[in-house]
């Protein structure tokens, strides 16, 4: 199933089934409406308890992000050419990190450049497979860690890099966390339709330009390595979503180096998921 | 106003102020009930619009976290001395890291030692004074600030420092991140209480002793530069909770090292704020 989120004319969100035909129908039962709060996540809807509800609608063009997550993990240098062409070394454990969930914006929202970038332009982007929980994980074994997975959709993991190199004592958030440095979306393609995360293609376009290309099989710690290594003693609720690494051919390490700027039309690719289209903002 | 949260004895959440009788009456409009989704913030509840029902609950003795937070940002290093006993020179920059919201637990509730501990033990304590926000905070000036605080609470920063300083490639969530790491509460003390944030005295006191004591005075970065810096092009939501950083004393760095066992009692106190007492359990 392919899920999207949108606004209806009375401006209250629909969560539909894209049925491929510029349609979409509602769906009721999804796990990520609310947050989960109090502790209690035990009744937590399973991704087989949505149901369809026949009611159509018209698909606009303009697109929420397919959920509201409740934890954004992300996974550093988890492609060797990506750690090399930054001058690292693929490390032996996955790296982790972290984005506020208030970073996360819209397919077609602008990316805006932060105005308080560290000494000029730092801004760049990050094309990315994100893994999107849907079942309650918590030391889980490599061999069951996909089976809490509830879809996949796109995400660009956009970055300050001076923030991120110097402006932060060594922790990355800072650089990492500025408004609108999360597009999501626009599709969460749920697990049964993608059986093996590691067989896609990924891509980032800038302004009709490949940028990074690479496929999901290079990634150093695979998605069941990175779920059952999360999950180890730190419980993955429904609606954390984890960002599975980026390959290289990012703006950083390009000579010159190319920075995100105003008037940009950045578009992130995953095959089988979806292509994650924003453009571009100068600062306020 | 000071604000707590308890189950009543149908198990359903009662937020409530406490009268200071071992009474409390439950409070509507409380602006945590919900968290914010959907991107729609403005009509976000402020303090003022808190209302008392009049009805009354005795006091149970397990308490809840007064609020699930919907981000938890932290400050590392911001108290000189704890950053030169960890080997740091004080920072020039506030140092922002991450917890994941499901490392939040309660006053009482078992701070639990990791299965997955690295090298042997490593769980550590961290007194912090916890800064809740209360409405939408973007770009805020430091004499603005304090307007943003709906009120305090004691925190937490549990860490294990071999995952932290050995185990995350140089980020620190990992090791700050694993299943209740982060005890918060009891109590929220709302900012009409507490006018100058920098003016309390915060220690932890582990099976008796005292171990850490500071005041928050000595802040390398007070609560209003903290709260104008992470604003800076990133919305902090109302339900962002902000830890500012612990002072020295901590186990790591004491010769020899003290590190939390199963058996442990240990309990934060920030002045005016409260008390929150947490015993500590061996891994599951």
């Amino acid at each position: 199933m392919r899920i999207i989120r949108f606004y209806d004319h009375d401006g209250q969100i629909v969560v539909g089934k894209d049925l491929g035909s510029g349609q979409a129908e509602r769906l009721s039962g999804y796990p990520f409406d609310r947050q989960p709060i109090g502790g209690v996540v035990e009744d937590w809807p399973v991704p087989e308890s949505i149901l369809t509800t026949g009611e159509l609608f018209p698909i606009p063009d303009q697109r929420l992000s397919p959920l509201d997550p409740c934890n954004i993990f992300c996974i550093g240098l988890n492609y060797a050419e990506h750690a090399r062409e930054g001058g690292s070394e693929p490390p032996e454990k996955p790296v982790v990190f972290m984005k506020p969930t208030s970073t996360v914006s819209n397919p077609g929202d602008p990316i805006r450049i932060p105005a308080s970038q560290l000494n000029g332009p730092e801004t760049d982007y990050e094309c990315e497979l994100a893994v999107i929980i849907g079942k309650v994980a918590r030391n889980v074994s490599e061999d069951d860690a996909l089976s809490h997975v509830f879809g996949y959709t796109c995400a660009n993991d956009v970055s300050a890099r001076n923030w991120q190199r110097n402006g932060g004592g060594g922790q990355w958030i800072k650089g990492k966390g500025f408004d609108s440095f999360c597009p999501l979306g626009p599709t969460i393609v749920t697990s049964d339709e993608i059986t093996d995360p590691q067989s896609l293609t990924i891509r980032t376009v800038l302004n009709g330009q490949v940028m990074q290309e690479s496929h999901t099989s290079d990634m150093i710690f695979s998605v069941r390595v990175l779920i059952s290594f999360l999950s180890r003693d730190m419980t993955l609720l429904p609606g954390t979503v984890i960002l599975t690494g980026t390959p290289s051919g990012v703006g950083f390490a390009r000579n010159p180096p190319v920075w995100l700027a105003a008037g940009d039309q950045v578009t992130i690719e995953v095959e089988k998921v979806g292509q994650l289209s924003n453009p571009v903002l100068a600062a306020e």
